[in-house]
């Protein structure tokens, strides 16, 4: 059986969702616009999805907005704002997700770059050194993909407030991991992604406080409190739902299973020599470590264990195949050797300690190769 | 048994469809993105179900973009369009569907409104009083959602290439009911939605062109060939492919079994008075018809053959609750009284002639019913 250990890139449905979902996959349809019996039971199941991923985050139903996944979540809000909003600069953080550094510097030529410490973390005075009079809107991420690195945003939000900033989080990697809580935070928009808590592919949604000036990006229907044109994907959303109810049910005891898993393998990672663990110090989510060692290379370190059967990252998967090195390590000024060499390891509650051991016997085998290997080139030169 | 006549808004999914999805939608996961076996037999899948989709288009597997619905599609390819060519003009007809309307109006100011006969029909003297110098995008849809009139693209096509245009198509209702051929119709784009083919929601394809100047307009990863950023739908695209290569292998005996009960449909329709076809003498697809009868109107009769449990629109489903007439029946300057009167029913293959009894005498209850009050309402004045 091959071990999987790449929950930040995706989850794998769970059984409860599948279920909710295919009362929605079958002979009975309907299109949630049409006014008769079959779109109305559709438009019903949205709305119960609605109340369930509200409840995830801290949220009144009212407040979520369905997207195809979080990727359209991050445009959404970046587009639409600055449709909405012509003359405004924002400002997101230097480890942001791609879906959201990409549209910020694609779609606003006025974006500016938060810094980060050399944990990856934002503080009050990165933020002070970015935000000018222009500035309308600050987003930073809640957790980070690849480091798993939980940004402390009361007082990034609290500034930015202070300074008539609307505050936007990416909580893709946090939501199901972490507690959210969107109303009490004071946050005006937060993107979510169901398929990283066991929920369906091709859903998300964007949280929006209605402060905040929007506009649609995708036309063509009224769909979603007129933010999102197109069919609305029922089933998807149904099984957001339902995966967003048992994120919230469990939140402790996968934190807890995955914590147990993620200390283990970090235990044994320090046995290896020259091994960094990125952003060790700082708080993480429960599930992730991403770790260098030195004189390796990520990518190969990655098809290696591959090919004995164990699947890890080297980073986000949305970048993956590229050879420059992780955009969210040279942000936190890891030397680029040492950035190349990332593995990125993410836990999910599927997984058992007989994985870890796996994984930790799998990196003693490779690097013992190497090792052997590069004794022998030097024996020959 | 409620009575489901709406499938021009939504299909139901086919069983065969959700067989090919399952083995998607369990304990075996993955990220197409990622470079491991788990991602790697993602991306096989996806490339498989692109051949499927390609071969019922008439188009090249790499000509096929995935995007989350056929809405999508019109967005990407006019905003795209327009991203990469900003002096463009273009040209689109007064019946599209307003997902490709919308974006038309909103995203280009520079768009012109092709307008067709009484039929709904566009013909070359029409398109040539549109199209200028400046023109360099025209699109045409491929059948009409609410008529079902199918557009003799042909010559229309040949006109736009003449004068140096790239030429578009909204395919989404004439997929999998009449048959396309992309490459050797001479388009240059081509929209298509999943659940209008017994697919799953959630998933659509714009096929593309190579010559066609295009951008992504969603940012933040290089899938689909750098034009659709964020992580794939894989079991929704594996389900488009398993539904293109049944409505293909399906095409004559589907359209044989519609026609026959739209057929049966018609001919029961024309034993009530005052009653109109719209567009009867223009080809449409097997499965359309869409009818007004004077003095009823269309959404209340749409709610009384609810009430007896039978499914129809009045229209698109996506602009349904709207109380204008539709801008389909404006344009082809049908009176205001006889538009809102408007009834579409659109068969599929799930239905039966017990379907169109139901129906039949639904309609003659209810006109019935009418009749004697109005008699009753004119003794009492």
């Amino acid at each position: 059986m091959a071990v999987y250990l790449d929950n930040n890139a995706t989850t794998a449905l769970g059984e409860k969702v599948l279920e909710a979902m295919l009362p929605y996959m079958g002979q009975v349809t309907g299109n949630p616009s049409s006014v008769h019996r079959f779109g109305r039971l559709q438009k019903d199941a949205i709305e119960q999805a609605r109340e369930s991923v509200a409840r995830l985050a801290g949220a009144r139903a009212e407040q979520v907005v369905f997207t195809s996944g979080g990727t359209e979540s991050n445009n959404l809000l970046l587009n639409g704002f600055s449709r909405k909003n012509k003359e405004a600069r924002i400002a997101v953080s230097a480890v942001e997700h791609m879906s959201l550094l990409e549209p910020a510097q694609h779609l606003l030529p006025a974006a500016d770059i938060i810094p980060v410490d050399a944990n990856g973390c934002v503080n009050v005075a990165q933020l002070e050194q970015v935000v000018s009079e222009q500035t309308s809107l600050v987003s930073v991420m809640s957790a980070n993909n690849e480091t798993g690195v939980i940004q402390d945003l009361t007082p990034l939000i609290e500034f930015a407030v202070q300074r008539g900033c609307f505050f936007h989080t990416d909580a893709s990697q946090a939501a199901g991991k972490i507690a959210l809580n969107f109303v009490d935070s004071g946050v005006h928009a937060m993107t979510i992604s169901a398929h990283k808590l066991y929920g369906p592919v091709g859903v998300g949604a964007l949280i929006l406080d209605k402060r905040l000036p929007m506009t649609k990006i995708q036309f063509g229907g009224s769909q979603e409190k007129n933010l999102r044109a197109g069919t609305e994907n029922v089933p998807a959303i149904v099984g957001f739902g339902r995966a967003a109810e048992l994120a919230l049910a469990e939140l402790q005891s996968t934190a807890t299973h995955v914590r147990d898993l993620r200390d283990a393998l970090e235990a044994g990672l320090k046995n290896f020599s020259s091994i960094s663990i990125f952003a060790e110090r700082a708080e993480r989510l429960p599930n992730t470590v991403q770790f260098g060692i030195e004189g390796f290379d990520g990518e190969t370190m990655l098809m290696q264990l591959d090919r004995k059967a164990i699947a890890v990252s080297s980073g986000s998967a949305c970048t993956s195949g590229k050879t420059e090195p992780s955009h969210v390590l040279k942000a936190m000024k890891v030397a680029d050797a040492l950035a190349n060499s990332a593995i990125r390891v993410s836990f999910g509650k599927n997984n058992t300690m007989s994985d870890v051991e796996k994984l930790l016997a799998a990196l003693t085998d490779i690097i013992e190769i190497n090792q052997q290997s590069s004794v022998m080139m030097a024996a020959t030169v």
